[in-house]
Formats: structure tokens, C-alpha cells, sequence
């Protein structure tokens, strides 16, 4: 069975697909809204994983009207949710057999409730598998311990490709580099640099 | 890790243990009431599928208490719910770094809510995971065709240790065999053969 799982390098993304992978063909996607290179930096962590990978376009008016909704909120995450529900969208347009993502018990955003996932599925007759939704923060941290190498610091040193590089981008194309440090609150990111 | 996953010899319990077995030392745990011993069922196929089992020993009063809440009810959900929910205090009462069970997406009984998770983890020390929460009912119809051996019967016929099994029991003692027919609507169930 063929599965295409949205993939930002990040540890969640990259545990989904190694839970995944004895049980399907896993290809890893990375959401590209034309603004920048940044997917590259999930291609090189697709390839040390050793998994399939490709960029997935997406519409660039959707990044510009999820940056415009960050700007107004003053807070990254109904932009966030905005851009991950069009990638899924995007996602199950393709001819997979299921469609994954990385979220997870505890995660405020990106969410897909039970409704959305079954509407998803019946509109587009795929299977939507979210295979971290089952674990909370704890277990999270030690399968990253076990099973990754990983890089941390702050999100606006780490190269990876979720939304946020290339709605850092538009944002600070629009109201110049400092207007990110409103938007976004001040935290660390993992991006994965290899698996064990 | 070592990892203590709630079994019963079904699909879906089955299928939670391929999907930890990679990440996790797996121990499947059958519940068991001291009412009869359908838990010796459950043992076979974890024999099958090469997986360490241990019977969990639980509370008979909890049974019992289960039992009447269905004979009063006429349906079987929240006596089910009960010892589900005392079983997993049992199990996370063992020394494992994590406890699992098989509940899915679309299930409607047994649950376990986000809060309810949290609060099991953070009372005990422990991991719970779901592993299946993330899977629908399509999705874990897929992998268990691709990757299980499975009996299909009616549940009065399918010799299997899920807790319908002894809790009919305790009904069919103080009712009559005819009392089960009324508290448990014709279903049919599926008893793991084998793991490909």
C-alpha cells in the first residue's frame, strides 16, 4: 500500500514515517508554496532516513493569506492550522492509498479532529492516519531519544521546512525581518540530522 | 522500554503490538477476573505472533460491579468501559516505562480520553500509548488484511479473551444463558490465528 506522509525534517514527521514504514510504502511529501527553498532541508533528512521524497505544491494565495492572518493575530496559530489543512487537502488529491501527518496527542496545532479526518477520507476515498496521535509528550521525547540524532536551537537558526520558514519569509518580505520576532513566540525547534 | 500492552487475542490488540514492537520491549497482558479461563485464548496468540505474555490480574468485584451495570443497562458499553479503565490502572501499576492498549480512532467503547491519558501518566509515572487512535476503521481493516491470520465468527462461538468473555460469564450464572442474548447485540468478532 502506498502512503504520502506531509514531512517537515522535524522529529514528529520523521517518527510517523518510521512507524509507518513496515507497513506501507512510505513517501515523504514536503508542502512547497513557492516562497522559498527551505523543502531542500527536508529533502536531505528524507534521504539520510533512507525514504522516498517529494515536494507537494501547494497554492502560494493560501501561504499569503495564512502570513496576512499571523500578522493580524499577532500569534502563529490559526495561519499554521490554515496552511496544514490545505497541505492535507493537497496531499489526498494524489493517488495514495492513506495520507499521513505528524500530529500528535498534545499538540495545540496543526489539529484534525475525528470529523475531519472521516470527511477527508470520504471526500477523497483515502485513508488518513495520523500514527503519533496515540502518543503524548513523554513517549514522543524518548522514541526521539532512542531512535534520532537531532539538532536544537532557536527557529530562526534552524534550516527545516515546516510552514513556518516560508511564512517567516512573506512576513518579513511585507514588514521587514523584526515583524517575525512579533509573530512568532521566541522557541526551539528540532530539526533531524539522522536516524538510528 | 519496556512496554506492557493490554491483550485480548483480537485484530485490533494484535495489530497495536506490530506497531510497537520495533520501538518497545512488548509484553501482551490479558486481564483476568478469576472467572474463567478465557484469558488461555489470548495466550495462544501471543504464542503465534512471538510476543512474551502475562496474565494482569484484576479486581473480580470489578467484574461483578461490571456485570450488574450491563444487566441494568440492557447494553454492554459502560460495564465494558469500567473494567477497561481498571484494567489500565492495574497495568500501570506494573513496573513498565510505558502502558498500550488497542483502541482506535472510531471506537466507541472502550475510550480513553486526552485527560483521562494525561491523568493515568501523571499519576503513575508512566507512558500511555495508543498506538491505533490515529487509525479508522478503513485503515486498520487494510493492515489487518495485509498482516494478520483471522478467525470471523459470531461472539457466542469465537473462543477469544476480550472482557465479554468472562463478564458473559457472571451474566449467564446469575441469569441464565438466554440473559446474554438480551445485554449483548449480535455481533460478530475476530480471533487472531496467526501474524504474517
Amino acid at each position: 500500500m502506498e502512503l504520502g506522509l506531509l514531512y517537515s525534517g522535524g522529529k514528529d514527521s520523521t517518527l510517523a514515517a518510521l512507524l509507518l514504514e513496515d507497513f506501507y510504502d512510505v513517501t515523504l511529501l514536503t508542502a512547497h508554496f513557492g516562497v522559498s527553498d527551505d523543502w531542500k532541508h527536508a529533502r536531505e533528512t528524507a534521504d539520510a532516513a533512507g525514504f522516498d521524497f517529494e515536494r507537494l505544491e501547494c497554492d502560494p494565495d493560501v501561504a499569503r493569506e495564512a502570513a496576512d492572518r499571523i500578522r493580524e493575530d499577532g500569534f502563529p496559530r490559526n495561519g499554521i492550522q490554515l496552511v496544514h489543512t490545505h497541505a492535507l487537502e493537497q496531499l489526498a488529491d494524489r493517488s495514495f492509498d492513506a495520507i499521513a501527518d505528524g500530529t500528535r496527542r498534545d499538540d495545540r496545532v496543526p489539529t484534525v479532529s475525528r470529523a475531519q479526518a472521516q470527511s477527508l477520507e470520504d471526500r477523497h476515498d483515502v485513508d488518513y492516519i495520523a500514527p503519533l496521535s496515540g502518543f503524548g509528550r513523554s513517549a514522543v521525547d524518548a522514541l526521539v531519544e532512542a531512535r534520532l540524532d537531532v539538532t536544537v536551537g532557536p527557529s530562526e537558526e534552524i534550516d527545516r521546512a515546516d510552514y513556518e520558514a516560508e511564512l517567516r519569509s512573506i512576513i518579513a518580505a511585507e514588514d521587514g525581518p523584526e515583524a517575525i520576532a512579533e509573530c512568532f513566540p521566541d522557541h526551539h525547534q528540532t530539526y533531524v540530522t539522522d536516524v538510528r
